[in-house]
């Protein structure tokens, strides 16, 4: 069992390791599965309305679960072999974005909202 | 700065209230939300060979950094929201692949790789 | 001006000839490269309720619009270069989902369209 | 049997018609659908280099043209819950791509290329 994400890194790498799969772990290939992860997930959704998808069931409910764990493993995968820390560049990318949309301008509003993200 | 996953959330967290965003952030948004970021990773890769993808220039290495930390921020929004963790997510999966995908069967061919991912 | 489906096939090769992009247009980068663009559809529409999405702006819709076409290109061009007649194609695929969903079961219930639809 | 992009539109609209699906298909669920086929495109070649995307087994080539296929199918929905005249907006797309590629500059390298498509 891994309870940090250091952990869970190594626990992933050995995973890897263990079935010599990394020779296929490129960052283009590991975009590639990512992003078909992260479509499992908008497929629990597609149909749902805003409201119903805050309301799931237990069965659902563990569905999203291993749906979000298969994005985040490959998330940690692409870091891996970029040796990109990924809590520093949230933080970096969090700095960037605070000055970008600053909470007076942007607070509450669906147009500010949209018109402020990119 | 946030130095764990746990300080992360709470930065994030913090981020959002204070731009009053929760309103936004159902599931479903937040799913559409993130597959848009992993879409703006696999956009640094389209056109490189598997090979050019591991070596990258120092701006290109940033830019794919920040377009994973963008990822991350909305997958730990999922995850807070469906009151879900992350890391006990990832390591419940990793154990349902290590049964689905026993090591002697599957080691290192591109064929089985394939056959057995899914 | 393409009037037709052929006509439009053949203005797009011409375009990717006089610029010579064809050796970099493998079924697996213009894979990429479509589901990059429906990212940027999925994008305008992340924020919106699902009956915002329904009453767009002209500004937003000609955006929509130019995200539509540049899925629709990459498709064509993905057809193209794996010899698929996409009509045929679209034609068969229904004939196997009218099996697959029968109207007399499915009709109507977002429950039921959820648990046929895969 | 369609023949046509216009017949095909029909048939789809009839296929919809008769499971009272149309309810569902507003612009931001179709968006989410499309890109969960455009996934299972990509899908199919992950873990693929690009030659072998090119290289194809008839098992494969017909799985691609099935998911070739559903992303079509959606991309027609949301061209006609919109009243967007797919032809006509990929040409105009390709008017304003042509001035902004102009061939002379992109032409061949993948470098340029890269700067070049956005």
């Amino acid at each position: 069992m891994s309870d940090t994400l250091q952990d869970l890194r190594g626990r992933i790498n050995h995973f890897v390791a263990e079935r010599d799969w990394a020779q296929f772990h490129t960052p283009k290939n590991l975009a590639m599965a990512m992003i078909v992860e992260a479509a499992e997930l908008v497929e629990q959704f597609q149909w749902d309305t805003p409201r119903e998808s805050t309301q799931l069931t237990p069965e659902k409910h563990e569905a999203v679960s291993h749906e979000l764990a298969d994005t985040f493993v490959y998330l940690l995968r692409i870091a891996e072999v970029l040796e990109i820390d990924l809590i520093a560049a949230a933080n970096a990318k969090i700095d960037l974005n605070a000055k970008k949309y600053p909470s007076d301008k942007v607070r509450g509003s669906n147009a500010k909202y949209t018109a402020y993200e990119s």
